[in-house]
Order: structure tokens, then C-alpha cells, then sequence
């Protein structure tokens, strides 16, 4: 076990020489990309829905399992023309626990975001979460798909339809994963996913909104291209939210090797789950048996009750290794100022259990080409940390 | 001179083999262009502030000769960014004649678009057009720089001042022009410029928004990346308005080309005017003396009373002889749904002006490779067509 005096926080070498990014980049060869790109050019075909958007369009639709897929610039555009598109006006209930852009693509959509608490398992919103916020004034619920694991499709369905609201995803986790069997991509009123560059499916930066329903798609093509010249339906406003061919090359590629990337994530995720076995206060995330899962997340919980050491400290120790983890999604949305500045907090029952999430939860490296032995020296870290808290906290003097 | 029955459009061999388009692109070679997508790849850095968009924003303030410069996707949110960056809530007065994306950004930005028709020599705004449309509503104007020609500045602004109004520019079509010898870019409070692969400087998709303010500065530069960890300022919303670095690799190095591009436009400009001399009904828009321009666009003006044929005409028999024009920017954007369901039409003056433009203006080719030859035979074409007004318009019966 490698003791206190050695960790990098207090003078010892890294056990990394070079940074751990938390999502290690799944890139085709560059020849591969290079033959795509020089195609591009020499076509002189950039945006403006050329064939290799509507391409990924179709495979894209067809791996999700749902009607329509209408790529887009990057998922937070994508939110936001879905959200328009939806042709609401008034309050959508959004979890207080997720990335900013789902708030903030509500709010430039002319909507009024109002936030939920989620459940302490599974990290989402839920009626019971939803419930106390319901005013006269609310149209909608979008439900985040946290980690990739299915935000309660079934409850949240239910109770969006007996109250006539509009219930829509924001799926940028989601990539590949099911419910009851079903890929995530058809539920609600639409989806949205990200094939930003820390995605599973990765084109450096994209989005892609999902719908089964054909007058929605019809309007969220034309909303996606601000041109008055290609107009397959009436909407309220357009944007350039366009994908580029360079951006859907990327995406075909990444496609191609979806399967291959899910399959390394599934093993590195077990690998995670064999070091870090029975390391007290430390939780990791499990995804559901039985459905697909893209694996892109590996997120423990650290009660520092049970471990004895804070999460703060424990992410500080591991970067000094080099080990460069997130605290997704910290702080709260409730802290932001734009919603603390519209008294956010004092809404319904607070943000008890998103407050203690963005206090305990962290995630780790995994993806790319991060190997057995790198995991297994992570996990054996985090042992050796919690295994000597008392003396590490002591001499740190409690939080960082 | 090529005789009626000859023309494509009466089943005569077209002029041109393959369509020409409007723009035709200004691309560096794709050696240089691999090369440093090749370098992206290698450092795996694609989006957030990268290297190459840091230097592209310290390239692009110098050539404007303003203090910042903040690449985003495209221009779009580029404008929408910018209006929400601005604090302002209310009316914003935007002319009737140009790109739809002006007015649709301004909505996004939660901001009232209210349509000016503009003056018939200079087809944009100016205080006498802007006037009328003043309510205590009013907060702001932006000013499009259309063709690249200064909206004018000095007036605009002063009438902006007095009235307590937010100055600021569309500035797409305007890289490398400049007003009484300043480059555009540090008018009003302020500017946007497109890097979309139709305009001079192209990144096959991209904006950049430029500002001599530093605290205004500071809000773009927050709020084109959604995520909390990199604050400059404190900001109303964000978005993810990311420049890549492949697109200000591409920016980069159309910027090193600029001073060839502008100059060969330069010429075929100079080349169009010699051959569309004294067609009668056909103006070539022209560019200020003693000012700098890009030429990026050949405009001309069709009088059907005096050239005894309609702009509709001419533009459907250049386009079977695969001279493919645009008539930006018709339909005027009070023709457009979102405006006509709120009786655009009704408020001041109504449109007249840009009512005649859109019925009489067009856009002819230039860029990339363009040769004197295609130049040459484009304006013969068109001296063929008003030559022979009279019978092709009794042939066509009238507007096609």
C-alpha cells in the first residue's frame, strides 16, 4: 500500500507522469478521418444539410430506434430548438442536479426553468420530486438521463400526461442505453443527445434531437437552419443550429466504433468495480442489469461519514497524482447566479439531496485507451487514501 | 452577341458546363489545411478555448483594429450572444431588408424585433427610417453593415446617443471594410462578423463578435461557453456558442489569404463593372471610393422600366445557363411568418423600399476561382438578355 508519505499531495511523484483527463477521448485513426475530410473539401459541401448530415440523420435514427434524429451544432442547441419547437410557454420543472446547459437552453427558449430535487439513488427527478412545483403556470418537465441511466420514463410519462404537460429528454448521457429494452431516443416528446468530444459518440462537438413524432421533426428541420429558402413547415423562429459535414464525418465514424468503445467502457467499469470493492464510504454507481448501458461514467459517491475523509480532499490528493477527476454537477443549479438571483432556493423543499450529491459525488477517468493497469492503480489510490484518512485529514486539518 | 434562340432557357446549350454558384469558396490549399487538423488531433484539444481560437481572437482584433475578439459557432449566436450580453429588454429596431438571422437572433435574445425599411442608394437603416418606429419600448438598433458598406455609422450613432439607444452591428458582409479609414468592427457597442464558408473569410462555419469594451468583453467570453467552471463575469445565461479549433485553424489561415482574396475580388469587381457598362436598367452596386471593401458580393439593381424585363426573368435564364444568382435578401423579413402573424406590415411607413429591392436586386459570382472569362461571359450574357427584352418577354409572357 503506498503510504501517506508518498502521496504527491504531500511531496511523493505522481503515480501519473502525465494528467488523467476524466473522459479519455475515443478517436478513430486520423487516416480514417483524414480520407473523410479530404472528401469535404473537395466536394466544397460544408453545412447546409449535406449528405453526410443526412446520413448520420438515418443511422443515427436507426441505432436510436426512433423515427426521426436531426442533428444538430451541439446538444445545448439542440435543447433549445427542441424546447421551442415544442410551442410551450410558460415553466418547465428541470432538475436542480445537471449539466447548466439543460437550464440555460430552457431559459433561452423563452421558457421559465424551474428546479427540481432528485431522488438520492438515482440521481433524477421523479413525480414525488416534481409534484410540490406545480403551478398553474407550468407546461413541462424535462427529465435528464444522469449517467446515462433512464430518468423514470414510465412514472414521469404518467404523470406528465394525467396533467397535460409536455415531457421531453435531455439524453447527452444517454447514447446506447435502454429502457426495458427500448434505446433511449423515443421517449417524451423528444430527446436530445451530445456527441460532444467527452461523449461516447464523439464528432468534437454535436447534438442530436430524436422524435417519433413527424410534424415535430418536420418543424425542428426547419428551426435547425435559419434560411428562409428550405422551409418544410411554419415555426415561430429559426437559428443556425447546423451540423457541419467535418462534425457528421466524425459522428459516422464514431458510430462505426460505438460498439467496440461500449464494450472497453463495460470492462474498465468492472474493473473499477473489482478495485474499488468494499472501500469503506466509497459507492459506485451501478448500471441496470439487464439493459444496455454506454458505460461513459464512472461516478462514486464518497460518504464521509463511512470513509472518514471528505470528497474535496479525496479529488484534491488525486489530482496531485495526476488523476484529474469532475465534480459533476457541482454546484447545483440552485446556486447559480441566475437562479439564485430569482430566489430559486426557496421554492418547494429545497435542494436537500442535490446539495448532498454535489457534495459526495466525483467521477473518474475511463474511456480512450486507459488501460487495466491504470484503473487498478486509481482504485488502489482511493484505497490507500480512505485506508489513511485519519492521519491525511489531521494533517490536512479537516476540509480542503 | 448570343441571340434568344441560343439561350439555355429556349433550349440552347448552357453558357456554363457546371452551376456556378454565387459564392464561390476561398480555400487554402487542403495541404495546409491537413496539417493542422492533423495537429488538432495529435493534441487532442477540439473545443473550450483552445489554442488556435486564442490566437485566431488575437489575430482577428488586430486586423479589425479593435481591442476584443470572441470567436463563436456562427454568426448567429454570435448576434444572439451579443444581444443578451447587452443587458437591454425591450424594442429593437432591425431593417426589413436583410438576412432573416438578424431579426431571429434578436428574438432568441428574449428582445422585441421591430422591422425599419431602409433608404433606396444605400439599402440600409439610417435615422430618418428608424424614427417613425419609436416607442418607450425602444432600447436598442442594430445596424447592418449590408454588402459590406458602412450602415451609417456617424449618424446612426449620434441619433442613437441622443436617444439613450443601444448601438449596435450586424457586421457579416463587412470583414476588412472600412468607415472614413477605420476598419469595422469597433462601431457601436458592438459588432458581429460571419466566418461562414459564403463569405470572404471563411472558416466553412464561424462568427466573432468585437468589442472596445473590456467588461462587455468579458460577458461574451462567459457567455459563449456554458459551463460554470470558467467564469469571467457574471452573466444572465450562457450558452454553447464554442468556436472549434478546426474552425479557427481554417479562420487562421483564410486570414493569411485575405489580403489575395480581397484583391482578386477586387479585380473580377472591377471586371463585372467593365462589362455591365451602360447595359440599360442594370446598376452595379458600388463600393466607397478611398474606403477599404472585401467586393465579396456583385450586386446589381434591375429596373424593369428601363431594361424592359423583370430581375425574375433574367434570374431564371442565367439559371439554366447554370449561373446560379441569389436574390438576397427577398422575401423582405416583414413578409416572413413570424412578423406577418404580428402585423409587421402595419407599423410606421410600412416596407416600400425594401419592398423594391427585394424585387429588384441580385446577386452575381465571384470568389475562388472565378476567371475574367467567366466574368466576361456572365456580363454578356446579361447584355443579351436586356438586349432582347422585348422578344424573350413576349415569348415568356411577362413574370415567369
Amino acid at each position: 500500500m503506498k503510504h501517506r508519505q508518498a502521496l504527491a499531495y504531500f511531496g511523493g511523484a505522481p503515480a501519473f507522469a502525465q494528467p488523467l483527463h476524466v473522459a479519455q477521448l475515443n478517436l478513430p485513426e486520423w487516416e480514417r478521418i483524414e480520407s473523410r475530410f479530404r472528401d469535404i473539401f473537395r466536394r466544397h459541401f460544408f453545412a447546409n444539410n449535406g449528405p453526410l448530415v443526412q446520413a448520420l440523420d438515418v443511422a443515427f435514427a436507426d441505432y436510436a430506434g426512433v423515427e426521426h434524429a436531426v442533428s444538430v451544432t451541439n446538444g445545448t442547441l439542440g435543447l433549445m430548438i427542441l424546447a421551442r419547437a415544442l410551442e410551450i410557454s410558460g415553466e418547465v420543472i428541470v432538475p436542480a442536479f445537471t449539466f447548466p446547459a439543460t437550464a440555460q437552453a430552457v431559459a433561452w427558449a423563452g421558457l421559465t426553468p424551474v428546479l427540481a430535487d432528485v431522488l438520492p439513488a438515482s440521481h433524477m427527478i421523479a413525480p414525488k420530486t416534481v409534484a410540490p412545483l406545480l403551478t398553474r403556470q407550468t407546461v413541462g418537465i424535462i427529465g435528464v438521463h444522469v449517467w446515462g441511466r433512464p430518468c423514470d420514463p414510465d412514472g414521469l410519462q404518467a404523470f406528465a400526461a394525467e396533467r397535460n404537460l409536455t415531457l421531453f429528454y435531455d439524453a447527452c448521457h444517454a447514447i446506447g442505453c435502454t429502457h426495458r429494452g427500448r434505446r433511449i431516443g423515443g421517449f417524451g416528446s423528444g430527446e436530445v443527445f451530445s456527441y460532444h468530444a467527452t461523449q461516447v459518440l464523439n464528432a468534437a462537438e454535436g447534438g442530436c434531437i430524436t422524435t417519433n413524432d413527424p410534424r415535430l421533426a418536420d418543424r425542428l428541420r426547419t428551426m435547425r437552419n435559419f434560411s428562409p429558402g428550405q422551409t418544410f413547415a411554419s415555426v415561430p423562429t429559426r437559428i443556425n443550429g447546423k451540423m457541419s459535414e467535418a462534425q457528421a464525418a466524425l459522428a459516422l465514424l464514431s458510430l462505426e466504433d460505438l460498439p467496440d468503445n461500449i464494450a472497453a467502457n463495460c470492462a474498465r467499469h468492472d474493473w473499477y468495480a473489482a478495485g474499488l470493492a468494499e472501500i469503506p464510504g466509497v459507492d459506485l454507481v451501478r448500471y441496470p442489469d439487464g439493459e444496455d448501458s454506454n458505460f461513459q461514467y464512472v461516478v462514486i459517491e464518497i460518504d464521509a461519514d463511512r470513509s472518514g475523509i471528505d470528497r474535496d480532499i479525496v479529488f484534491d490528493l488525486l489530482a496531485a497524482e495526476n488523476v484529474l477527476c469532475r465534480r459533476h454537477f457541482a454546484p447545483g443549479l440552485h446556486q447559480l447566479p441566475y437562479f439564485a438571483a430569482r430566489g430559486a432556493a426557496a421554492r418547494g423543499n429545497g435542494y436537500p439531496v442535490t446539495d448532498r450529491l454535489c457534495a459526495t459525488v466525483m467521477q473518474l477517468p475511463t474511456g480512450g485507451t486507459l488501460a487495466r493497469s491504470d484503473v487498478e492503480r486509481i482504485c488502489h489510490l482511493i484505497r490507500c487514501i480512505v485506508g489513511d484518512a485519519e492521519t491525511i485529514v489531521a494533517r490536512i486539518g479537516g476540509r480542503p
